[in-house]
């Protein structure tokens, strides 16, 4: 139950593989003899300084993985040098999360029909020191998942969702019906109805920089831009959402184009290789969100194989930059993609 | 052998299949932060209002899934708020569906070589109060369908047939060689020869509109209109026709840039998922038709079973709706489409 | 190994495939209410009249198929209204297969380094009472076919070769090499040489029209129509000469093209379906051959079973038509193809 | 193990299948009626005259496929007038390599951090007699190979690489963790910040010409022009340097076109078909490297199989050539891709 809810999308989870063989299907016109005996993987993002351009994306109820849950994340990222996003659906605290990661920090949350709800969430994070908020938007209400449905997924009712402004824990972790409890909670608490002047809200609440992700479009991404976030996350939720929505490796050109420089912008949905972070970094990405694979280190060996998985990554990256004839993150650009 | 002739396709199923992967294969742009907690998905359709954009297409034989037959569909229909095609060769009297529900119900029938029999059957659809005939014009002939003939497809004897014209029951009912008495009834009565000049003597005989289902070309489609159709529905037959003919997915913008926007606009072919009913919106369509799946549904649990597709199918456009940030069919535009 | 020899082709049999799914994948957009009641298949190839535009490709050896090997090919074809072409590599005479049909007969020939042998064989099948010549121009040397060396194929030691103009039987027949004895065959008999010039010579011993089987550039067929061909055949030697050469669904609008209406114009390759032969048609093709799927009839049934054959694609080919909206094969044009 | 250190590639082996996708969907629009009676395979490549146009390509551990090593290597080249460059990574010398044949034997070596390693590998070159060298750029680290690293890839212990400059034998032959030994010594010894400067450096050091290996830009190789290289091999390292690099058949093209007939062009990555070749000469190379077969070869049979596998190869590409209407390398154009 647990491995399909983390592992599976929506409906026929066509967009789930096609996450994947859209960065498998480009080719990289790689680069010879450009001294990379020195190559650097760190960059900026929103004034943070990463020793490596990845993040971990926001995934919800990691003790289902680790009886540590989202602290071992934290402490992985933070010895590994890469950054953090916590969900609202954590099972650890922000506090418990922030404590164990000197790194970047970001809260993601959703926008309540009960504005105070989101409010209280926001002034948490802030004073828990979070350097930025999520917005994800592509979650009005909630994508069709035919593995919960047919698992009747749940929650263990031993888990504590601490972070979600309201007690959903008796009702998340009901075992009869369990996926619509899920639904149920969001419909009833979460504001399908948010809109571009809700993220002009969020800002005016909060001094924290605020990153839309959900974004697929460059219109979307210009739009974003011009209600005051400070970045696009290209995502479809890892294909859990809308299903045959365009993949983020055919998404990203058109958003980088649209954003012209301005902003920060990240990436994820199907990124497992350093070939596909130098992808996403010649498209314009400035680092991208790593998912799933986080969650089967966990589930393997807690803060130790996240560790593990973080570390694969980050050497492949380096390889990736190596053998393309790329030194730093700067020098990733779009004439290595064919 | 019911299974295969209603799942079946003609020849190497090859249509039957691009049918389903034409619509997979198209990507959603989809949007976000548009305020989709009010959503509507009814619409006009040639005058009726309907809660959601689906009619059930007309099907043959359906008592063949259920004893109640047309009648259980006509009644699930209803229920759903959706529209029904009558097959000319269903099980059920016109009448005895007409009053199985007050929501749009149109009847589909062929050309005879009797134009006497045609004539009599609109006048049996116009007195038991249909609103809309629907002409198929993809089959002057029976496509090949290599199922049936391996089977020996026969309708079961106890079956009637009372929208036919004619008493077709022991010839449909043969055990031995049904396939070909079907495709003989339809060589022997129906008229291959019919031409644009009957599609305009058919409106002469009635008031009531007349919709042209089979067509996959911009050309055909002015034509239609151009001899009084009042509207076009794209459709190979299922793939039951002609193999390898182009499928809906793609002959559909062509077909409504022709139109542009004159006359109503219907496709089937494929559809399964709610996000295949998005795509067709935005491709131009004004409703889809579902085929298939309402057979599945009667199969298992008769009009109950019926319900709970059509059900399905309306909650799963609602979520393609709500996740691509479209709240009416208005706004799915082609710009949703990658 | 008689089955491996006729289904097989060159090499990894990529072009084999390619044959097939090439047609499979050109989709037709059909038109509607055009009156088909009146069908008519026929069509005239170089002055023959064919009541429905199929040829018998030239195969070899049809006595491995059926005792009375290509004799009962004619008579199946003379019954189906339709042509053959008679190939040099055939168990029965020039004679005796002229006798089984009154249609359309041809013969198929290569050119020896002996020219006095081609041009013996020329004056056999003109006393015959053949109307045409085909020179067949793939096959310089024999295609390197991997199931015939792992099988050492060979004809079987009971059969003649009567049109080979040589005393091969020995040969051909030999159990150890033989196809290498096939492959040596051709390379001590037939003339790899044979280039343009011996088109013209060989027009200049024969008052029978030449027709070239093997192009698939435009620039060939232009090539043959100046060196005296009647026309052109566009194959590939059924996938069996060089692999992963262009499919002659891929080649035939070039080369209809280059053609202009001038001359004949034939293709085969993997022509299995009702709706490739209209495929054929609509890009060009005067008539298409017809290969592998006689040698299946006649091994089943003899000429009973090529009859059947026959008539199941002639039956597909008419079915085509009407469903296309197409009355005859110069109503199959070019925007019939997607 | 061996047979997984031979066939494997980089990561997901993406790159390796399309290394042989990528020449088998290219399609041959073959020529007929040219004469090809007289055909001939030599080539010019660099000065030396080749019978057909193969350079068996530089691969490592050869002791593994065969006892004699690279000797036989050699003289099954020598035999079969092809030509021969000899890796580096070698378990035999390059003195007896080059008494083996009499052939085009080039050296293909790498840059070390300790330029005088790599001054005397180019000085041991030239004094045995070879012709050219070969400087590998895709190698700035080796690529991860996760066959190998499941496998703890290990050269037998009783092999030496005489030709690498320094006694790597006992790390190499490490049981525990050969395949990081390899790495490691990689890293350590050769010079991942090798640049264009080097190439002009060891061009200062040498009269032999040098051809840069793993080039698929045509940027990249016209830098290699402009800094002294005589030619450019286009090439990925047979699928095990970068994953999902651009497969050469797809990169040739552009390389031909910017090096505009100056230098010398080679390409390997997948060929193993006579046409493979054929579409190579057609898009520009004026030979090709053949790897992995000949260590098939040398496995099954030493010199003998290797042989073998030559003759097979030659054999199919003057069937290709006969076939397609090519007399010489000279005539295989690009008109002969579809």
């Amino acid at each position: 139950m647990v491995y399909d809810y983390y592992a599976g999308g929506a409906n026929d989870e066509i967009l789930l593989r096609a996450s994947r063989t859209a960065w498998d299907d480009i080719q990289v016109r790689y680069r010879v003899l450009r001294d990379v005996s020195d190559r650097s993987l760190s960059v900026q993002v929103a004034g943070h300084a990463l020793d490596w351009p990845v993040i971990v994306a926001p995934m919800a109820f990691q003790q289902m993985a680790t009886p540590e849950g989202e602290v071992a994340t934290a402490r992985a990222t933070c010895a590994s040098g890469c950054g953090m996003i916590l969900s609202t659906l954590s099972n650890r605290t922000i506090e418990a999360v922030r404590a164990a990661t000197t790194g970047l920090l970001w809260f993601q949350l959703y926008i309540y029909r009960d504005r105070g709800i989101t409010a209280d969430l926001v002034r948490r994070a802030e004073r828990a020191g979070c350097t930025g908020l999520v917005l994800t938007v592509d979650t009005p209400i909630l994508g069709r998942r035919e593995r919960d449905l047919l698992n009747g997924f749940h929650v263990p009712a031993e888990f504590e969702a601490p972070n979600l402004g309201v007690n959903m824990r008796d009702a998340l972790a009901s075992r009869h019906s369990a996926a619509s409890a899920l639904a149920t909670f969001i419909a009833n608490h979460w504001d399908a109805g948010i809109a571009w002047r809700d993220l002009a809200w969020l800002q005016s609440i909060t001094t924290l920089p605020i990153y839309v992700k959900g974004v697929v479009r460059g219109d979307d991404a210009r739009l974003a831009l011009e209600h005051g976030a400070r970045g696009v996350i290209v995502s479809n939720h890892g294909g859990r959402q809308l299903d045959t929505a365009v993949p983020t490796a055919r998404a990203l050109p058109e958003v980088a184009d649209a954003m012209a420089g301005r902003g920060t912008l990240l990436v994820d949905g199907g990124i497992r290789r350093g070939t596909d972070v130098l992808k996403a970094l010649a498209m314009g990405a400035h680092a991208v969100l790593l998912g799933r694979p986080l969650l089967w280190g966990l589930a393997v060996e807690g803060e130790t194989g996240a560790r593990r998985v973080l570390g694969l990554l980050r050497d492949e990256i380096d390889l990736a930059f190596a053998l393309a004839g790329v030194r730093a993150p700067a020098e990733a650009t779009r004439d290595l993609l064919a």
